[in-house]
């Protein structure tokens, strides 16, 4: 398979790695959002979090926090989004699961905003009965 | 004390609830970014990744996997992304840990942009040479 970040997570590729065991490579990424946002990348390849086994799920964000904090202390930043989107409509542009960690400050140029989309009670009551017979 | 999500995720606010254990309630958004925008709220109170146990951050993580998969099949959404955010700069508006599950639509209205910050890679391994170390 061809697939960058499986190459990265083992090495075949360089990076600035901060992190490694034995199921992630924790590496700097080289277009971040803002200065020391870093990328979670599992060893074996899933390609989003559909795929992902639910144990390497949870390490991946138990990892996740723990980078959290250390590009807190590190960068003095104002606040961090961890963030993971599955498919190209959610941004996904790498088709290896990934997390990101991304240190914001007060007035980035980092957009993440919502909230905006007209609907009503019922549709959100009804959707919601849909996702709780879907689990 | 007096916050809005303890109160939900217990019980004692009503909520659309899609899924509810020991630890968790997971809720429809009142304010989705879409429709299906689910919300994971642990039961006990922390107000961020850093104050909130690891075994709880897998266990919602690992949630929050399961309820993508269900808000997919649901709405037949072209994507999801998680996000959960730290600070008020990282776009946390109430101070209680919570899991964003955001289906996406091709061309929605929902705004994750990043990567125009101007660094140069000695910075970039600066810094990560920063968060190695604070790990």
């Amino acid at each position: 398979m061809d697939c960058i970040f499986c190459k990265i997570a083992n090495g075949d590729i360089p990076s600035t790695t901060v992190y490694e065991d034995d199921d992630f490579r924790v590496i700097m990424d080289i277009n971040p959002a803002n200065l020391g946002h870093c990328l979670i990348l599992p060893k074996t390849h899933a390609a989003n979090i559909y795929d992902i086994s639910e144990e390497l799920t949870g390490k991946a964000f138990t990892l996740a926090k723990k980078i959290a904090k250390a590009v807190q202390k590190s960068t003095d930043c104002d606040g961090v989004n961890i963030l993971q989107n599955n498919g190209e409509a959610a941004g996904q542009t790498v088709f290896h699961f990934h997390i990101h960690v991304i240190p914001r400050l007060k007035d980035d140029d980092v957009k993440m905003s919502f909230g905006s989309f007209k609907t009503d009670s019922e549709s959100i009551a009804a959707i919601g009965e849909k996702i709780k017979n879907s689990l």
